[in-house]
C-alpha cells in the first residue's frame, strides 16, 4: 500500500532563507511510516515497547523545490523491501496546493532488541510488515512537477 | 585538505533509546562544512550574504555505531567534486575516545542566487573552492572501527 | 475564545528520559497561537507577509507532568491581553487520554515591521486580535489533574 | 561563580526572519549549566547515570535583541538558589563582538529518581551545587546594552 500522511510546516522548522532547513525533512519521513503502521493499526510505540527497535542504518534524500513556513505537505510512504533483518521504506514529499514534488527519499532500518544488539526480525513483526510491502512506485514516480529546476535548502 | 571539528552532543539531540536521533546528524554535517570554509578565511555567512547560496540538492547518511548523550565527536570534512553548479562534500563522525566510526555521509550543494535560481559558481568562489578540494579519502577510509554492528539510530 | 489544536509528540521530541525535551514545549506553544489565528481566517504567515510581525519578547513555562512518546496532546490557547504595542497569549497543554495537565506557560509578542523596528499594533490587526480576547481562565484553571507532583524534563 | 561558556549559532537554529528561533535558546542555556558543573569536575552525565535526575520544573526567558546565523554568543550562568528539593539558574546570554545583551532567562530544577520520583537533594550533590551558589548578580546586571528597544524572535 501506498500510505500518504499531511504535515504542516512550523515556523521553527524554516531556515533564514525562507526554506524547510533540510534535516527537517527525515522528522517528516518518520512521521510517513510511523502513520502507515499506524493505519494498519500498529502503533510503532507498541513494537518497541514490546522488544523490537527499528533503527536506521541508512538515509537518502533529494531535495528538488523549497517548501515554506506553513505550507501543508503530504508525506507519501512505501515499504518497498524486507529482508531477513532490514527493511526499506521509500518517501516522496508533496504540496498539494501548487502539485509540486518537493523531495524524496528512503531509510534502511534495522531491527535489534532493546540493548541495540542486531537481530533478526521476529515472526509476527515480519507478517505485519509483509502485509504492507509495496515494491511498486507510483505510476508518475511522483516526478511529473520535479523537472527542470535545481532546487534545495541552505546551506 | 581534510578539516576537523569538534561537536559535543547536547541532551536534546539525544532519542529515547539514548542515541543521537538521525535527523540531528545533518547539523554536524553542515558544522563540518562550515567550519572546513572557516578555516581557510570565508565564513560561508559571508559568502551568502555576497550573493551565492550553496543549496542542499542531496544527502545521504550511513549509521554505524550509536552516539550518545555528551560525547565528545569529530566531524571530518572533505570536499572532493566540483563541477560547473555543483559540489559534493563528504563527513566522516568519530568518537575519539573510544576509537569509533559513528557515521559516514554526503552532501552535493548546488550554487543558486538569492532568489533560488541555479547558476554558475562564480570564478571567485570556485577558485576558494579549488584550494579545499581533497579527492583522496584517508587512509583507512575512516572504516577500521565499524566492522560487523548493525547499528544505527531510532527509530 | 479558548482554542483546541492537537499535537502528536514526534520520536526526535523525546529525550533519553523518554520526556518530550522542554525546550519542544515552546513549539507546541506556537502551533497554538498560530491555529487561534487561523480558526478565525486569519493565518498568521499572512499577517507577516503584510508587514506587521509579531515576535516573541518574553516566555514563561511551567512542566508539571511528562509527556511522552506519540502522546496525543491538545494545545489550549486563550489570547489574554492586548496593550498598544503587545499580546500575551496563554497555554495549557493537556493530555486527554489520561486527563493529565502536562504544561502551561504564556508568551509575550509585540509588533514590529519588516526590519524589526517596534510599532503600535496596525489597525486592522488590532480589530482582528480584540475579537479573539478571552481574559477569562478556564473553570478549572486546567490545574485539576496537576495537584502533588513535581515532575519536569530534563535534564 | 559566574561561568561563561561561548555558542556559535548554527543554520537551522534560525528563522525566516534571519534570528534565532526563540526555542532554540533554552537548549544555549542548558549547554551553560552543564558546562558550569564540567568546570568545576562534575559532568551532568555522571550525575543522572549515579541515579539523581535535575528535570526542569519551570522556565522564563526575556528576548531582548535578536541574534543571527554564526554569531558567537556567551552564555554568562549562575546558580542563585538552592532549597531542599530545587535549584535555580539564571542565565544572560550576549554577543560580545557588539557589546550586544541578548537574551535572559531562568530555569528551575527538581531532584527526581531514575523514575522521575521527587526527592531531596542526595547531600554529595549538594555540596557539589552549594561550591557553586552565585546569589550576586553581574555588576551591571547584564543590562547595559539592553535599553530602548522592543525585539524579539518570531512569531
Amino acid at each position: 500500500m501506498i500510505h500518504e500522511t499531511p504535515v504542516r510546516v512550523r515556523y521553527g522548522e524554516v531556515d533564514r532563507m525562507g526554506f524547510v532547513y533540510h534535516a527537517n525533512y527525515l522528522p517528516y519521513f518518520e512521521i510517513g511510516r510511523t502513520e502507515l503502521l499506524r493505519s494498519q493499526g500498529h502503533a510503532y510505540r507498541v513494537l518497541e515497547e514490546s522488544g523490537t527497535l527499528l533503527v536506521v542504518v541508512d538515509a537518502g534524500l533529494r531535495f528538488l523545490r523549497p517548501a515554506g513556513y506553513d505550507d501543508e505537505l503530504v508525506v507519501r510512504t512505501r515499504l518497498v523491501e524486507i529482508t531477513g533483518v532490514r527493511i526499506r521504506f521509500e518517501y516522496e514529499l508533496h504540496r498539494p496546493a501548487t502539485r509540486t514534488f518537493i523531495a524524496g527519499g528512503h531509510t534502511t532500518l534495522a531491527a535489534t532488541d532493546l540493548t541495540g544488539r542486531p537481530m533478526r526480525i521476529p515472526a509476527p513483526v515480519r507478517t505485519l510488515l509483509e502485509s504492507l510491502l509495496e515494491p511498486t512506485p507510483p505510476a508518475d514516480g511522483g516526478k511529473s512537477s520535479a523537472s527542470g529546476a535545481v532546487q534545495g535548502v541552505n546551506p
